[in-house]
């Protein structure tokens, strides 16, 4: 396979064929089935995707955030075939080479004592169990969960989620309590800058906790740094404070690394960035890039002993599936072996951020710039001095044309885009290269004309 | 790979080395990791595992009921092998060829108008989305399942469950409320045969709604033949009854096929028997052998259109996988190439059936026999008059011992068997051979004597 498809590979009709079929029998996640039009994608590799007409598209979202390693890694789908011919499937009941392999890859690399792998098909599976170990680790009911935040979309897991995505989905007597987490950009308690942001951040935290009763909270979950609500890198000893917290009141603190964990903020886990062991860690996406679907949760030796003579009530048929946990092997060794979580790091340091905070200065629409690794954030507003978002909270339709017209253009220009309500996300493949994201951030820059159009400064 | 791996390939060595790192670091399903000795697999093929040992084991258990093709198929390892090589991964939103494909397979066979389909990673997010679906289709919250089922372990689906296993996950406020079904062996309604006992089931779900309020109920969800809770296949006319009602009160019918789905009982569908259709139909396991993991929800053609304008609030980063589409395209390719699922009824009619028949007239331990296709039920008793369950209801420990010892003696004489509670189920692959049912038959006659020195007779 070439890295760069030819346009004589195009095949429109081909295309049109995937697309009717897609139509009649397809039912896509979070959409109105009626009013989207799925692109037909032809192939990937690397950084890059294509359609059948010939259009090749830098992917920017790596998906949904997962496809850490780029697309069609060869020693990942090498080692899938290998493993298909081997073993496909396995009871969770049973030991497996590859499985206590992947387990143990995983273990050695998460913080502090989280050792052992409770392993699932994904990351609100793995948030469900998480939750469930903490209520009883605990014997306690409640759960915290910031607004702002994404969890996934079984039960558990979307009530404690913090955005629109919840409301359909809510169940009043879920046992959670949203609070609100550090984002001085639009911060929650009118702080000025980030000590004061953490300061307040933790005291709201606190007081939240006395009024709900510390006695009552199993646990508190947070996104080490918050993904889809808008990547809010958490200011210096915000989650430190929090580790405190939970310890004073006897909480369970479950950091979740769905989105940040497995290279994305150019460590392995985010919260390595902050020094910070939680009990539960909660990961997916990255541990594998979604090559085959996998998540779990990393559990500490003091949780883990409360299920050691005591039946722990949670499973499915295919934890520890053994072609994901192969997959899984051969992502970490790959990831290993070519310092790609190390390439996540310097790109981001040295080109992406730049890049990014010169990009601000220079157009109207991106009110702030924040992110690591390759994990980042441009807070687009009509007016930078009032802060006001370029599109209102939750938006769709008209009201939603500017992020429209901003991510048309980015398509047009070749980039495939993240977007999400007033921001686009730059996440790109921690494997990019530093001429694939100074031609992504070229095609960025144009592209956000099309959002300056719609500010104020317009 | 040889049919029979011969003794040469033992390696204990390897083996322990497999279980020290499983026990170091995997942490499994359902179980007091203290207290369970997993044992390592070496590998599998068709009918038959095998572990380090130089022990090969006539799998009647088909691993958690999902390997309906058997085990490394080599059509379907194909398959997943070229998929790898195109493309692993890629987000729900776009169209791909083989999501599109697969859906159209599936959708090809569902019954009625299950048209659209919805792809998940396996049964439990099937049932939450099913049960989503029903909620904002009816605008009503409550569903009502049966005891003795199961549905899945997260946070809804572990709800809907009507075993112990939901016991620890309850919430009380969940919005679900559990009802008997038809089971004449054991009959809730003291009935005398199937036309009463269905009669009464009826008569009792009408009264359960009845009191529950029929308005405020959103759908109610059955295994259309109850899998793990007894394969109580339901009398004639009881489906279409449940049917009936759920017209009459506007309630949504969601059929979980996720363990009876795909060849399991002899046709593609369990509904396939009754001549019903279902307004939602969960599937997981079968749809591709559990190979990749995979799973989801055909939609009525009237559910979709609640859909059609308005987004449904839903969804995963692995929606319609590719690599697990590709592997359920190759599934369902090589089911209906190679008559599998009429083999399954086959075997199931002429062998399976009148020797579990011929069994229990000489066992004093087995006080039914009930099932049909590849999907069997020994329910074991200490009498066969009081029909005193062999051992308590989720017994564990000492008081669990009778079923320990027959689950050992089916392992010593190379069958692994599926156990749960006072049962025993007979699940082997779709593409079991005659010779093959035989030889496990065999095996299980003999081991039926460890289970009869319990009973009173001994």
């Amino acid at each position: 396979m070439s890295t760069t498809p030819s346009a004589s590979a195009a095949d429109p009709a081909a295309g049109a064929a995937v697309k009717a079929a897609d139509r009649a029998h397809v039912f896509h996640s979070w959409s109105a089935q009626g009013l989207i039009d799925p692109l037909p994608i032809a192939g990937a590799e690397g950084s890059y995707f294509w359609d059948y007409d010939g259009n090749r598209y830098l992917d920017f979202s790596s998906q949904l955030v997962n496809t850490n390693i780029g697309h069609q890694h060869p020693k990942v789908v090498a080692a899938i075939q290998e493993q298909a011919a081997k073993l496909c499937t396995l009871a969770p009941g049973f030991a497996v080479d590859v499985r206590s392999e992947a387990a143990r890859l995983i273990a050695e690399r998460t913080p502090g004592d989280l050792d052992k792998i409770f392993f699932t098909n994904g990351g609100a599976e793995a948030v469900e169990n998480a939750v469930r170990m903490a209520r009883l680790h605990t014997g306690r009911s409640k759960v915290l969960s910031t607004y702002r935040s994404y969890h996934g979309a079984t039960a558990a897991a979307i009530n404690l989620t913090g955005d629109p995505r919840r409301w359909p989905s809510d169940t009043a007597s879920a046992g959670v309590v949203h609070f609100w987490g550090p984002f001085l950009y639009r911060s929650p308690f009118h702080a000025e800058n980030e000590a004061q942001e953490c300061e307040r951040a933790l005291a709201h935290l606190e007081q939240t906790i006395a009024f709900e009763g510390p006695q009552s909270i199993a646990a508190i979950i947070l996104e080490t740094v918050p993904g889809t609500a808008g990547i809010m890198v958490p200011p210096p000893g915000y989650l430190a404070g929090v580790r405190e917290i939970c310890d004073r009141h006897g909480i369970v603190f479950i950091l979740d690394e769905v989105m940040a964990g497995f290279g994305r903020t150019g460590q392995w886990f985010a919260a390595d960035h902050f020094g910070v062991t939680p009990d539960l860690l909660t990961f997916a996406k990255g541990v594998n890039s979604g090559y085959v679907p996998l998540g779990g949760v990393a559990i500490s030796a003091e949780i883990a002993a409360t299920f050691d003579q005591r039946p722990y009530p949670g499973g499915l048929t295919y934890s520890g599936h053994p072609l994901a946990c192969a997959s899984a092997v051969a992502t970490i060794n790959a990831m290993a072996e070519e310092r790609i979580v190390e390439n996540a790091a310097e790109i981001g340091e040295k080109v992406i951020g730049p890049a990014l905070r010169e990009i601000a200065e220079r157009h109207p629409s991106v009110g702030e710039v924040r992110g690591l690794g390759v994990f980042w954030a441009l807070d687009l507003v009509k007016n930078k001095e009032t802060r006001e978002p370029l599109v209102p909270y939750n938006a769709s339709g008209a009201a939603n044309a500017p992020m429209g017209a901003f991510a048309a253009a980015c398509k047009r220009g070749g980039l495939w885009p993240f977007v999400n309500m007033n921001r686009t996300h730059v996440v790109p493949a921690c494997t990019i290269t530093e001429a694939e994201a100074k031609e992504g951030l070229a095609a960025l820059d144009e592209a956000l004309t099309a959002a300056d159009a719609h500010t104020d400064a317009a």
